[in-house]
């Protein structure tokens, strides 16, 4: 049970009321099964969430990131650990000013599950195929230096694996073991993408037929506040 | 440019003293660029760190955990979140009771670093090929539920991808992106493995080619305790 990781290049730039799911479909042939995985950025900008910013005033940046979260966890310097709406944890509340024109700013999507729902529905209805779809974002992490592709958004793949009570190879019942797959799959997606070639897409073909199901970040793995340890 | 993630089936159960490279090399055809990722319980095994436990006396593991550990960060129930002595920050020190036998516990290795440089020298020297090597665990992460597979040791691939200085698809140069591959690597690589079928190496064919150099988890991941907004 090997798995490819493929990139998709060639996609043009995205404005706002672009369908990606026809750009995508133009571009490689999918198989049912395969895992589509979309950068945030591609999904704010089709979705419209970029907004202006005066880039001279740090403060209407640093307006934009307050506005975004329901709370501030840490401040450092420049950087602002904050909660967002949809319950990430993340630097700036996921404005992100790469890859944007100068002068504008792109925000997380309103319901990063949503958009990917709707990335799957359009490329079922285009190719008749049933993929599963990832939005991915880079996030950093506590303990840890250098930031990792997560998932902000799932459908029609698991995006925890729970493996409790299933056995281990000895026969012995695993206890406590779930696997954040969506996170693991946007990870695998950002080998092929890095952060300055403009890969906002890649495909990963071969993942296990039995996690292809309903399912959700923001259900599955958002952390809430009094289940956390570090908050 | 393309990767392709491959499970290596048919490992026997692995003891102290096993040349961990030989039953890779004998498994698989290795390419020079190869990246080869092993988990950290059969190195733990292969190195002789498994120790004896009371399964009755929940309090020997928990001896052993807090023996391994520099620092007891938080406790809840049956867990407990230890800065260990590589820096690392983990539940229960990594000590892990699942896929070894009752009575025994498996430890981390003393210097997972070196534990892939090992692999690799002897991978080298069986086959005349050159990879890299990733030493992987599964880890908790705070915020998010479900556990990953990151990296604790590499030889020959790069753990942190510095991107500072280089510039996105616009030009511009971009700020403060670093992004930890040997982590999207671990992950990627438990993508066909899976926690209960026994499949504890994986080889990552196809990453860019300037990733393959010196590199160390301890030097470029492990984030001092001074640099932490959360510890």
């Amino acid at each position: 049970m090997s798995l490819e990781v493929l990139p998709i290049v060639g996609l043009p730039e995205v404005g706002a009321g672009v369908v990606l799911a026809d750009l995508i479909a133009e571009r490689i042939e999918l198989a049912d099964g395969d895992v589509v995985v979309v950068t945030q950025k591609i999904v704010s900008k089709a979705e419209g969430r970029v907004v202006p910013i005066d880039p001279d005033d740090p403060g209407s940046v640093r307006e934009l990131v307050e506005g975004e979260a329901t709370r501030v966890l840490r401040r450092r310097e420049d950087l602002i650990m904050t909660e967002t709406r949809h319950g990430f944890v993340c630097a700036n509340s996921g404005v992100d000013l790469s890859n944007v024109e100068t002068g504008r700013a792109a925000l997380l999507p309103i319901d990063p599950d949503r958009s990917a729902r709707r990335i799957r529905d359009g490329l079922r209805a285009r190719t008749g195929v049933t993929v599963g779809v990832v939005v991915s974002d880079t996030f950093g992490r506590t303990w840890r230096r250098g930031s990792t592709d997560v998932a902000i958004g799932v459908a029609g793949v698991a995006a925890v694996l729970d493996l409790r009570g299933t056995e281990d190879w000895r026969g012995r019942v695993l206890v406590g073991t779930e696997i954040c797959v969506a996170d693991e799959l946007a990870g695998a997606a950002e080998l092929v993408m890095g952060k300055a070639t403009g890969v906002p897409v890649a495909v990963v073909r071969g993942v296990d037929p039995t996690w292809l199901r309903e399912s959700s970040v923001a259900e599955e793995v958002v952390r809430p506040y009094r289940e956390d340890l570090f908050r």
